[in-house]
């Protein structure tokens, strides 16, 4: 065997976790029954038991994403692999791309477009904003592109983009959409068929209630179709849908090990959510974000985005005059056990961010927020 | 909010997975302390208690890697994704890549280095069989390559290749060397600094005795060299250690959320190696690995590798003529709970693959597998 091994450590004390009560931009807190979930003992990746439980998670997984589309499937990675499978599949190098950019996650769908050698074309609007049909229909006239990509829910901003005449501006001129709803699915309507999103992609630590890991992806049939007459391989062998895509079908062809107790607990998860049933999650989402809303207003805060395009799903809250917003945060954090995050990007350190998803969207987390911002904010 | 959302599913029974001995080639059997550290509830993926375990995490990795490298991470994906990572960081288009094929996991190599537009150069094996350095050397004499690929522990065949006199002449022409350790880290001795490897990667659900999800890798100086003097971005956003590596080095960049939850239990998983220690955890595989292959050879069965190259973590056996692979996997599964594999590729249907590693690796598993073995192929 050689010589020894080097020193054995003797310093890592056991895993000693905080509480925390999370309402930042994710991961959101995760429902008893899903951390259960996790915590089941392994079976094999090819199981027949383990094969039955992919079924029913892509059963779920199109109820989630209102789509019937066959190739809907967790991508074995978090919500920026995801991101990056729908580029990688979706584009080849000289393809010309429209990202539509008024956030964080904008800017890097374009980034990652460039690294699969895209022609990126880019149209922006300041971070809060959202874009009109007009916007998108002039900018795919002077420069047709083959995909247009655009975030449905902007993390970095609170904003939520409407999406219906878009995807009819994309479609009437032949490219296909990508949608990014890391933020909104199971927390917002995300209606993949009824809009006609070509690809949409999610993170499981939002709405969905679950730990990060998996980044749930569907891909429609123009896109299946542009997926199966590519001229040449995907770039990316890990996220390659095309054989990907014969694992999580009926050749449950070997590619990779899938995460499997994540997706035991997505599957959890998704139970969740189909219990509780989407028309019902929606309105939750909604309750809770208005009952935020109007205490934060109460505390005389300004909410960052205006109501008609405002996410209930994360809301930023400009930070008042002569605040330091990195202090009130650790206050948060180390006095009442509460995580919200700083801004990002053009509103670092102008905004807060508070989450209100899945199984953090309570009344409850609410008034422990409220309570706890007015004592920190006002307290002499 | 539009129309109403597609039907509620109502036929989603709960979660409801069998107890499996996993004696296949991964994932092995989840210590018990492991599955509680996944159903940890989560704190957020900057929350200053997770950062000092992303702290405590890497410096276990360096022990099990046995080496000081800075770059010692868990990629947020399986092991397929960490040797992407390895890949797709070290390759740009045009550099020559040498890879040594005798399995599944060369192929594999090769292909994803053809993705990332190197000039692939392959010398081969029949399955099961290893390399001597001659070959590399005459190999690296004819095509001077930029970086040299292969596999420690293939998992498709069983067979462990000698590394050390291979780094001598790689790192001799001034190339660099990827090492595969998926099926060896924790198990067989990987010495990484010793050895001389500038990258190496493994996956969690196997030696590690953790759930499949996270793909550690190490990155030595010579391949930090390559790294920070590479002339285009890597190809591969999510993947890209560049970035990836700020996220988990001091600076804390936001990169993605990594997997909380898979990663408290990669920390509870190498607090388990560490206090077992690394001589006494290699000793273990490899006086389970004996049992295992006396009782197979007593029960009349041929193992495919010679002594000399056979891996204690994965033992392939030959099948006997006349006897319906499937159809005895079928009965361990169905009538014993037991897990094993069958071959893969060139091996398909020509052996079966007993994995015995982390967790799964106790003499009781073995007599299990052995006694129902025997009462399957010798029943009347």
């Amino acid at each position: 065997m050689g010589n020894p091994a080097g020193p054995q450590p003797t310093s890592y004390p056991a895993l000693d976790i905080p509480e925390r009560i999370l309402l930042g931009p994710g991961p959101s807190m995760v429902h008893p029954r899903v951390l259960q979930a996790m915590s089941t003992p392994l079976v094999g990746h090819l199981d027949p038991k383990f094969i039955e439980i992919m079924d029913r998670i892509q059963g779920l997984l199109r109820y989630a994403f209102q789509t019937g589309n066959p190739l809907t499937i967790p991508v074995s990675g978090t919500g920026s692999a995801a991101m990056e499978a729908a580029i990688a599949n979706m584009v080849e190098p000289g393809d010309s791309v429209l990202v539509c950019i008024n956030g964080y996650f904008g800017l890097r769908l374009a980034e990652m477009a460039r690294r699969y050698g895209a022609d990126v074309l880019t149209i922006t609007r300041p971070w809060g904003e959202v874009f009109t049909v007009a916007e998108v229909q002039q900018a795919m006239q002077a420069h047709p592109p083959k995909v247009v990509a655009i975030v449905q829910a902007e993390t970095s901003t609170g904003a939520q983009q409407p999406l219906d005449e878009i995807a009819r501006v994309v479609h009437a001129r032949s490219a296909i959409l990508i949608v990014d709803a890391v933020t909104s699915l199971g927390g917002v309507p995300v209606r993949v068929d009824e809009v006609g999103i070509d690809v949409c992609y999610s993170g499981t630590q939002k709405c969905l209630g679950c730990p990060p890991g998996l980044g749930p992806i569907t891909v429609g049939p123009r896109a299946e179709e542009i997926l199966s007459t590519r001229s040449r391989p995907v770039a990316n062998w890990y996220l390659d849908l095309t054989i990907v895509q014969k694992y999580w079908g009926k050749e449950r062809t070997y590619h990779h090990t899938a995460p499997i107790s994540s997706n035991f607990a997505l599957y959890e998860g998704l139970r969740i959510v189909a219990e509780e049933g989407l028309e019902a999650r929606w309105a939750r989402h909604r309750r809770n974000a208005e009952r935020l809303w109007t205490g934060l207003e109460a505390l005389d805060l300004t909410l960052h985005i205006p109501l008609s395009h405002r996410l209930p799903t994360l809301t930023t809250v400009r930070v008042p005059e002569g605040v330091d917003e990195a202090q009130v945060r650790r206050a948060l954090l180390e006095d009442f056990n509460i995580e919200i995050a700083g801004g990002l990007g053009e509103l670092k350190g102008k905004v807060w961010r508070i989450g209100l998803m899945g199984h953090s969207s309570t009344p409850e987390n609410v008034d422990l927020l409220l309570n706890a911002l007015d004592r920190i904010l006002h307290s002499p």
